[in-house]
């Protein structure tokens, strides 16, 4: 099913963190659906988490301790989102994090939970006390593969990345896995994504890297525009290479940056080639644009359009829907200015068809599993790329199928 | 198809208004495809077009002639939206203005054109050159089935509706037709509307009402949040009861705005009805919000998400995604107050499950064909319904299916 996306065939450890998975019995299939990542005690940690105001508890409780404490734990169980739970969801969330620091030596707010699966169960509190010690037991550096088969969902494949960079003539180790995409069955909670480095970087430069990284990847992509009560993406830079600490943005945090840029990329676009239903992986170009705002409202409202969506599951290059998509995204615009294209073959200019466009040029280019659809304001200087994938019939089967 | 929907018997005349439909070979089908009112000199006309900026040739000229002159005619095709179409759409629709002129005794700017259908194609003018004499020679008062019938593209059934109420000791009639919902084939331009009455009112009045009624009607449903660039609903009122002019927003006015209310409604609702692939007929209110235009990002957040809708097409009770969707709608709001109903039942209070709800009462309500789901935000005295359907493959396939 995967549009052009192969599972890695290694991940590269880094120095600092050390990863576990096992089957707690959380999801029904007893497949791996606890994970653990440790911190060595020089990491800083930077995370980002879902905008939804209904945001799971475990969300809640990963941002208070954060935020009041040095993080050395990252405990993630699938099969079970702890979202719409209330207040007994909250109190399940942090006693999670209680049993990680009675089998450890850390307090209880240096562990950030995280959960993924269906909304509205109450996690049972007794399969976590006893998988705990022995995840606890069972860590190692060269696990990350493990981990990343342990957070997945109905993902159809293990989505992973590793990378090297030299800084200050230091070799440099990036490794990431991620899950999700749209709702994975009918009640999921979606999107996770955990990125490790050795570098050394201040807290600061960490948060704005993972920041940067994240608005051009995760917040780059879509499904259905259904935004999750789950979301969150971690990186974590153990300190453990013996550089010089980053801390300023010059070069070496840009080489940095650039390389956490690639692997949140790779990591998002895995989400939209894995997507529910997907048969096509859509780049969405809008370019002279006023502002970069605005780029990404008309970008993300051809996106969202199932009109557009079902014509590019049917390879019909029906290059009006995209035009009204345009037209109703709410940005100002000269439409007698606008150009659309398929790829490179130009579709439409001055308001209307171009005269040298033929239907047999768009269909060739529809009929690819790859497509870039580009739409030229003419307008200013700015613009703002994004992916997404086709509407299916397996995505509305995916979808609608009773929970079970 | 269509849920909880059956085509008028008749619909009333409206004195001075004729109508007429022929196929003009427009549509490959054969079927009727050029329809024409025409209206009384005393009549007063009041017309509201779609927000898309992309808008269709024929809704700029028709927005023209508004403008600039007393409509008499209205001339509507089907099966080309001209829309897309750049100068030549212009001027296309202002010839076939120019033509039904030469054939009556009008001026050009007293002819409003509309048109739905494939876009992007140009209008073949030999068409109407050889259908309009025709056209207009068939006109008669009682031929608004004939004229609901033209305007239908893949519409399942004609929308139409009449009513009478009294004013000032007079019978008023009121009746109107509609087409459209979603895009009809994978390239066609959607929503029209048209409503006539015998009563007599100021232009001023005339176009209040006709706004107060769309803005709780046809600006109130939603089935996948694509606005066409065709989009129309026009109010006519030909004067021609014997009643005194309706100058006031007094009692009189509001009778008159509460029968165009409800014929709206209805046109408006029988959209959804008959909306593609439609198998659940969805109404949505928010109830105690702050604004109404923030109970309306609410309700429109829900109806456009894809996983709500997959679910409403399975009857799942899934609530944890119309609670996902309303936490991302981008409303302010206390998570802990907001409760959830479907139809009756409580699901959601006090940020989780309703503790008195059990699975079995959703799944009941969700069985049904007519569903309603109720959100209260407890925040303030504003509320908002509006209509959607769900999404089924039906949908997906209807859309997907190559122009043929």
């Amino acid at each position: 099913m995967a549009v052009g996306l192969n599972e890695p065939e290694k991940l590269l450890p880094v120095t600092g963190v050390r990863s576990a998975a096992i089957a707690a019995g959380i999801k029904s299939s007893g497949a791996p659906d606890l994970v653990l990542f440790e911190m060595a005690e020089s990491s800083r940690c930077a995370a980002v988490f879902t905008q939804n105001i209904f945001c799971a508890a475990p969300v809640v409780v990963a941002k208070q301790h954060l935020s009041s404490n040095t993080p050395r734990y990252l405990l993630i169980n699938s099969g079970n989102a702890n979202a719409g739970t209330g207040q007994q969801g909250i109190d399940a969330a942090l006693e999670t994090c209680s049993l990680l620091a009675a089998s450890t030596s850390c307090e209880t707010n240096q562990v950030l939970p995280f959960s993924t699966g269906v909304i509205g169960e109450n996690l049972d509190l007794s399969k976590f006390r006893k998988a705990i010690p022995e995840l606890v037991s069972q860590l190692a550096e060269d696990a990350w593969i493990d981990a990343g088969r342990g957070i997945m969902t109905t993902d159809t494949l293990l989505k992973g990345r590793s990378k090297q960079i030299v800084i200050d003539g230091q070799q440099i180790t990036l490794t990431g896995v991620s899950k999700g995409s749209g709702m994975i069955r009918p009640d999921m909670a979606t999107m996770l994504a955990f990125i490790a480095t050795d570098a050394s970087i201040s807290q600061q430069l960490l948060d704005q890297c993972l920041q940067t990284a994240v608005n051009r990847s995760f917040n780059a992509i879509t499904v259905d525009g259904d935004t999750s009560t789950n979301d969150a993406c971690v990186l974590i830079a153990t300190g453990q290479a013996t550089h010089n600490e980053i801390t300023e943005a010059g070069e070496q945090f840009h080489l940095l940056q650039n390389a956490v840029n690639e692997i949140c990329e790779f990591l998002a676009q895995a989400i939209i080639r894995d997507g529910e239903g997907a048969s096509k992986f859509i780049t969405l170009k809008v370019c002279h644009a006023a502002s970069e705002q605005t780029a990404r409202q008309v970008a993300y409202t051809i996106a969202h359009s199932p009109l557009v969506k079902t014509a590019l599951f049917a390879s019909d290059p029906n290059w009006g829907r995209i035009l009204a998509a345009v037209g109703r995204s709410g940005v100002d615009m000269d439409i007698d200015k606008i150009r659309l294209y398929l790829d490179d073959v130009c579709i439409v200019k001055e308001g209307g068809r171009s005269a040298d466009y033929t239907e047999e040029q768009g269909q060739k280019v529809m009929s690819q599993d790859e497509i870039t659809i580009k739409v030229d304001l003419q307008q200013g200087d700015a613009a703002a790329t994004i992916w997404t994938s086709d509407l299916s019939y397996e995505y509305v089967k995916i979808n609608a199928e009773y929970r079970s």
